[in-house]
Parts: structure tokens; sequence; C-alpha cells
């Protein structure tokens, strides 16, 4: 057994088995050492922001780190973005950084870089297994240090002689800690201040708004609070048959509005909401005037435990209201994100997971799918564009058995375009559709709000992805996709239920 | 005026007349700001790396910096790997970093992140410019910091509300400071030790590669004494009419048999030779065994005028011989990276620049251009591939007249594909070949080499770029390239005369 051999076999007695990788010279003995660990299922990326954003769909959706492969330091620059959008996310990554051989460091040969500099602002935990009798314990550590509470990314860096070399020494299997409860005494407390406001609301993040969450939030509805989630969470459950708590408004003053007169804001593995961009004489904060905050339970507690508690204390009912199945009929008229949102809602099987990157066109989607199948939807937690189609990947592989959508502004999906061989590749049940739009429209917006006035030629110049027009379907179909272009309702819908009636890979390029 | 005219304006005034970007709300300011500064060309990238790339490619060329607009620490990290190549190139760039109004970063909104910890390890200057007073003055320093010696990434992070606030200041017009000398008397004093060595030699880097260090190298060569460059340098001047030395080996066994018996090491702005990966048993420094070392001048200082002066005083000749002008005819046979090097070199107009992201293919079009017409030719220097398709952006900015070649191993190529796009948008006179061999072929060597044995079936998957293929000419075209696959020596002959007797973007696929 070689280092390499330490670090996968103890991978995968911990229970990571996905790699997701982008080797280089420097990682030579890992990739060998797969063919000698069959728990390990590798999936090879063509760019390193593909791998990155791909654990992170994956640790989103199997509630454990899968591990990427990366090589020295610009492997994980490459990779920075979607794991700035892990982070935010606290999905467990365990990322393995290939370094040169520890001896090699001091000559500084061109690759050479400051690796950990570079992990830094994105790990819970970086370290350098240097020997190979320190791979096995380091790995062990590194998963668990990925687990958190909350989760996020650990970073081990592999020196090649440490790969190499031989030992005899495998990592532990380490068991994370159980998330921090919420005492009754505590929940009871928070009930109280609840029931004394004029009008509260609870505002969740991270783990509640997976399904149990959800259910014990749907509860406390009952009682008449008002329930919001944060505007991007790393993965909600929603559609018929749940709860569907509202979310945090984007813009600031929308939000504000929102919750105006509000006096009690409890916030459930959450921080209060802040606008995610400043504008000129615009708040930041958003908790209205006069509004107290009432923290029930960190990011790093059982958020889901502690709402259950909330709700027995408020006497909330067992059974709430949950959302019926309701879906559209055909879509018709302007072509536009309502109408795809209407075939999505129609088309979109039970249990489908839906990557996010949309954009501009992502919140008319999420709302015709209210009434949609039982669906899980992940957002984008770290605004690096560019996650959408990564993470659908990493979805796919966690999940074989459930329908991915993968939907994308076109200026986002060009940021990591290469993922979708990965797809083709792995023969994953993808479907990705494409809001060709033909612009960066989101700044359009933004320009406006941030009084930098109307844009001029030059700067239109900067947010106009028209000239030329992508052809997406030839760029999906030379990456090994089969694609279609759409530009009418009919058309969206009748390609969009061809697509879920299938399985594996399809590309929509939606032509707006 | 506000901030960002005073940014914008200073650049210019210090002559930084070209701007790669990605923009995001946080830059919105700038972007207006471009509007009112004619003197900026602003080229739009549909990803970071692209824009840092280009700004490398633009800096080697120009001889000055171009500057990027990124978005955050996120935009940063994208671009990070081609900034470590611009690093490792030792080319000026200014990077101007968006980040949040000042005010705003406490509330670690989702995009907020450690910028300064981000631009570290790749930037010799890293401040934030938190006042709109203190931005003018701060972008001049960027300017001069980036000059070096010897250059590199200066790294200028802008909140959002010192953009949009009004100021009166603009940075003043700084002038770096010439390169150190080397005086006669220390020229001297090397030119008596090469004539005391058996077997010296010149090891030369950086700036010294230019038309004017290869002249005087070429003297040095006329008196008898091997000159060699490093293996990747950010630029060199080659072709007819010009000396041409040769270089250092890639791998580290190779290099150490061709300096055989070598008992001095002249190191001209270079230092002691390293190989660029360690291998189990094998040297990680390049120098012989009993080879003495000598600096004539470090990577800060002047080295052509360094060499003219060693050439001096070795009594070299004025006038040292050249490379004729020798073109193959045309290739037949296998086709092979040497049969396409034999049309590049028959074809290659005079003053061509190549951009080499070739991996595997690149040595061999090397040797093939070495009687070509007079060309400049860019290397790989930091070892982080998808340089190949940015840098050929930013030479072709940097010098509309010159016809550009971007050479890219197919996994090169794809790492930065986005950038094809900007060719198609600016109708940049470059012309892309992408040698389509369907795997990480360089991988393949290097697997062996590191004792990792054979590839069995689950490592072979992470070598292999050919299941499914990818179909060049389709994501070229999607993106706005006229392409063509070509599979022949003659067919590619006839792609690439037809490419070079026109401009404007052309695709050619060569299927190996």
């Amino acid at each position: 057994m070689n280092g390499a051999d330490a670090l996968i076999t103890t991978l995968a007695d911990n229970d990571v088995t996905a790699c997701f990788a982008n080797p280089g010279t420097s990682e030579m003995q890992f990739v060998s050492a797969l063919d000698r660990e069959p728990r390990m299922r590798s999936v090879l990326c063509l760019f390193e922001g593909v791998a990155t954003g791909a654990a992170d769909g994956y640790g989103r959706m199997a509630g454990k780190p899968a591990c990427t492969l990366l090589h020295l330091g610009a492997g994980y620059a490459n990779g920075g973005a979607n794991l700035h959008n892990a982070r935010r996310a606290a999905t467990p990554v365990v990322n393995v950084i290939g370094d040169h051989a520890t001896y090699h460091r001091q000559y500084d040969a061109p690759l050479n870089s400051d690796i950990a500099g570079w992990a830094a602002p994105n790990s819970l935990w970086v370290k350098s297994a240097d020997t190979a009798d320190s791979v096995g314990p380091l790995t062990a550590e590194a998963v668990l240090a990925s687990y958190g509470a909350p989760g996020g990314c650990a970073s081990l860096i592999l020196p090649a002689d440490s790969a190499w070399s031989d030992t005899a020494v495998k990592g532990p299997v380490l068991t994370p800690a159980p998330r921090a409860k919420v005492s009754q005494a505590d929940a009871e407390a928070v009930a109280a201040r609840i029931k004394a406001a004029k009008k509260p609301v609870i505002l969740m993040g991270g783990s509640t708004c997976l399904d149990a969450g959800v259910r014990q939030a749907g509860r406390i509805a009952a009682t008449g609070v008002r329930v919001l989630t944060d505007t991007f969470v790393a993965r909600i459950a929603r559609g018929a048959g749940r709860f569907a708590p509202d979310k945090m408004m984007y813009f600031g003053e929308m939000a504000l509005a929102d919750l105006q007169d509000v006096d009690l804001m409890v916030l459930v593995e959450t921080v209060e909401p802040v606008a995610f961009f400043a504008y000129p004489d615009r708040p930041s904060l958003l908790v209205p005037e006069g509004c107290e905050a009432a923290t029930l339970c960190g990011r790093e507690a059982d958020g889901p435990a502690a709402l259950q508690a909330l709700a027995d204390a408020l006497g909330a009912p067992e059974a709430a209201p949950v959302e019926a199945l309701e879906l559209p009929g055909l879509p018709s008229g302007p072509f536009n994100p309502y109408a795809i949102g209407a075939s999505i809602a129609r088309h979109m099987p039970d249990n489908a997971v839906v990557s996010d990157d949309a954009v501009t066109a992502g919140l008319p989607i999420w709302q015709s799918t209210k009434t949609a199948r039982p669906h899980d939807w992940l957002c984008l937690t770290g605004g690096a564009i560019g996650q959408g189609i990564p993470a659908a990947i990493g979805a796919a592989v966690a999940c074989p058995d459930r329908k991915v959508l993968s939907l994308n502004g076109d200026g986002a999906a060009m940021y990591t375009v290469q993922g979708l061989w990965t797809i083709a590749r792995e023969q994953l049940d993808v479907t990705t559709v494409v809001f060709a739009n033909h612009a960066y429209r989101i700044l359009n917006i933004e320009m406006g709000r941030t009084g930098a006035g109307n844009p001029g030629p030059a700067a239109r110049k900067l947010l106009d992805l028209g000239e030329p027009r992508i052809d997406w379907v030839q760029v999906a179909g030379g990456l090994g996709i089969p694609a279609e272009r759409v530009s009418t309702p009919e058309a969206f819908d009748a390609a969009f239920e061809r697509a879920m009636n299938q399985k594996g890979p399809r590309f929509i390029e939606a032509a707006l």
C-alpha cells in the first residue's frame, strides 16, 4: 500500500465513494490507486470548476462529502468559485490537492504556488500530508472536518512523494458528532416571545429546508406565524404534499416592504438577512426598524429538531396544511420564463432535483413550480455563477434514480460549459435548459440600481452576449448531448415533455 | 468625477488602455465610466480565466499592462490559474477586483470572501481603495507595481462605494525605474570564468529572449559558447534572420544528459534550472554534478544589456550567424504534429505570434518552425493549461496587425473554450488549432514516469477524452468561429494556408 492507496481506502472506509477529478502529473498515484479501490466512483471533469461544483451538488443531495481531485494551486484556483458556493451552502466537500514532492517544493518549479494560501478562504480545514504515514489519518480528519457543523470544505494537500511512498497506516473511521440540540426550555422561551409579538416571522435556512424541517415549519405556519426561508438555500424540499414557506425577496427594498411592521424575527439555522449587494442610499440589513431578532438556533445546530420543539411549544397541530398538486395547462402566448415554468411544472416527474443557475429566469420558474410534483431545489448559494451544470452532475451521481434539471442563464452556463461533456460521458439523467436571452440581463437591471445611469455604447458592450449569438445546439451537440432549440411555449412544452419521458442527457436552448 | 472615473482616467494616463472584463453588479460604475474614457478599449470575456489569460498575452506583447475587471473573490479565483501563468511569465497585469461597499462588508453577504487572501499568492501588490479619494493614487501605484522588476500582477480591490462616490483626485503619472544594469567589470569577471571553463553554457530567460537579447546571445554563441533558454519563456523572438538558442529539455534526465560535462552555467535573468515535476529516484535540480553556477544578472535586471556587456567582454563579433529562411515542402504521410509543424512553418506569415498551449504537440511544432519566417512564440510559463486561447486574444488586441496562432491540446483548449466567443466578437485575426488526440496524452506518459504503473480501467477513464469525442467544429461554430476538421497532412496544409491568407477568426480541428 502506498500513500495514495491509504488515502482512497480511508475515504471509502469513511463512506466517501465519489471523486470528481481533473488530475495532473502530481496526481498519477491517486489515479492509479483508483484501480485498486472499487468502492470509489471517479468522474472525469474537463475543468476543475466542474469538479468542485459537482462535489457541491453531490454533497447537497447525498448528505455526505464527495472528494475532488485537483492539480496543485492552479487547479484549486480553477475550482475556487464553486467551492465558494459550497462554503455558502455549508456542503461537506473533501478536496484532495496534489502537490510537488515535499523535497521538490524548495526549487519553486513552475507549477509551485502557495496552495494552502489559495485554499484558506474557502476551507474549514487545510493540512498537508507530508509523509506517507500521515496520509490515512489526515484523510479521516479531513472527512470529519467537512461535516462542520455546519459542513464545508476540507482541503488535504497531497505531496507526490507521500502518495508514492509505502505505508502501512490507514486512517480510522470517524463519526461526526450529532448536531447540537435546542432545549425544550429554550424553545418555550422563543415561543413565548412569538406569542407576545404583534407580527412575528420565522426565517429559516440550512438543513431546516430539507423535508423534515419544512414539515415542522408547516406546523408552525398553521398557528398563524409566517415562515420564510433565506433567498438562496442549499436545498429545499417543495412541491405538492409539502408546506411552502415564503422566501426572502432578493432586492432589499422589496424584502423590507414585504416585512413591514414585523416586530420579531426568529432565526433558525441562519443569521439576520442582508442585501445581496449594497446600493447607494439603500439599506444593507434587511431587518425592519424596531424589529427584534431572536435566534432559536444557529447554523451549527439541528434546525429541524429545533423547529419541532418550537412547534410543540406553540401548540401546533401535528398535521398541517400542505400544497395540493396543481399543474398548469399547456402554456401559450409570449415565450418567457413564466411559460417555461408552466411546462416544467406540468412535466417534471416526482422527486426531480432542480439545479438553479437561471439568474433572472429563476424566480418565475420557482413561482410556477410551487404546486408541481414534489421535488428538491438547489439554489445558487454564493452568487458565483457557473454552478448549475456542475451541481446537476453531482446531484445525478448522488441520486441516479431521480431526474435532474439544470436551469441556466446563458451567461452562467458558459462559465462551466465543459460540464456538458461529463453529463454525456457518464450518461447522466440530466436535462439542461439554457435561457438564451443573449445578455447579462441581471446587470441591465443592476446598472440602474447602482446609480450608474443608462449604459452608453461602451458599457452596453459589456452587458451584451448577442454578438455573435451563441448557438447552444451546436455547443451542446459538440460536447455530446442531443440538443434542440425552441422559441415558442408550445415547442418548449413538447421538447421538455420528451426529455422528461426518457432517461439520459438532453439539452434545450430556450431562445428568448 | 466618481471613483470609477478616477480609476479609468488614471489607468489611461498611465498608458493602460486595454481592459479584459467580466463584470458583475459591484462593477457597474466601472462599466459606466468606460463610456466617458475613449482611450480605454474594453473586451468582454465570458469567463474570468479568459480575461486574465488575455491580459497576460497582451502584457507579453505590449510590454505594458492591460487591466482585468473581475467580480469579487470568486471572479478573481476563476482568473487565478492564468494569473499564475502571468506571474511565472513576469507579465505586468493590473487586476481591478470589484468588492462590496466598504460598509456592506461587515454583513458577510453571499458573495463576500477574503479577496486579498485569494489574490496574495499571485500578486506583487494587493491593496483596497477604501475611499473614493484613494482610488486614483492607488491605481497609479498599482500600474507602477505591475512593472516589477520583473513584472507581475498588481491587484487593486475596488469597493462599490469608492467607485460611486465623488472625488476630485486623479492619480499621478508614474514612470517605472529603469532596470538594474550589470557593470562592465562584472561582465568581464563572468567572461573570465567562461574563458577558464572547459564546457560553459549560458542559460537565459525573461526579457533576454526578446529580439535584442537573442541578438546578443547570438554574438556570444559565435565565440563557441553554447546558449540555452529556459524550457518555458514568456516570449521568444525566433525564426529566419535570428539566432536560435537551444532550450532546456523538459524531462530532467534528458536535460542532464544534454548538459553532460558542463562545468559552468552562466545564468542571465533566470535561476538554476529544476525539473517541472519530481519523480521517484530522479533529480530535481538540473545542474550537472561539478558544474558551477555564475549569475550574470537576476530577473530584476536588464538582461539584454548584460548579454551585450558579456559579448563585448568575450570579444564577440558584432554580426553573428543567424538562421536562414528554410521552408519545408508540402507534408505527406502520417498526420501528426510534425506534419502539422511543416504546414505551419510553410504558411505562417512574417511577424506572426504563436500562443502555445499544445502540450505534447508543442515541441514538434517548435522544432519544425525554427527556420520559418520570423515570429514570436509565447510559452505556457506556469504549467496551468488553458492559456492558449486567452493569450492569443491578448496578443491580437496588443498587435492588431500581426497574425496570431493559437495552438492547443484538446484538453487544454477545453479549459477556456469560452475565449473562442471573444475572438469572434472582436473579429480578432487569430487562427486557432486544436490537436484532437482525445486524451490527456501527456498524462499517459507521466503515469509511467511517476512509477504509478500501467493504468487499469478506472485510471484510464481519467486520462481519456474520447468518449464521447468532442466535435470541435460544432463547438467553435457554436461560439461564432468558422471551423473545419482535417485529418490528413494535405488537408491541414490547405486549411492552414487558407487561414493564413485571410484576416479574422478561423478554427481548425486537427483530428489526430
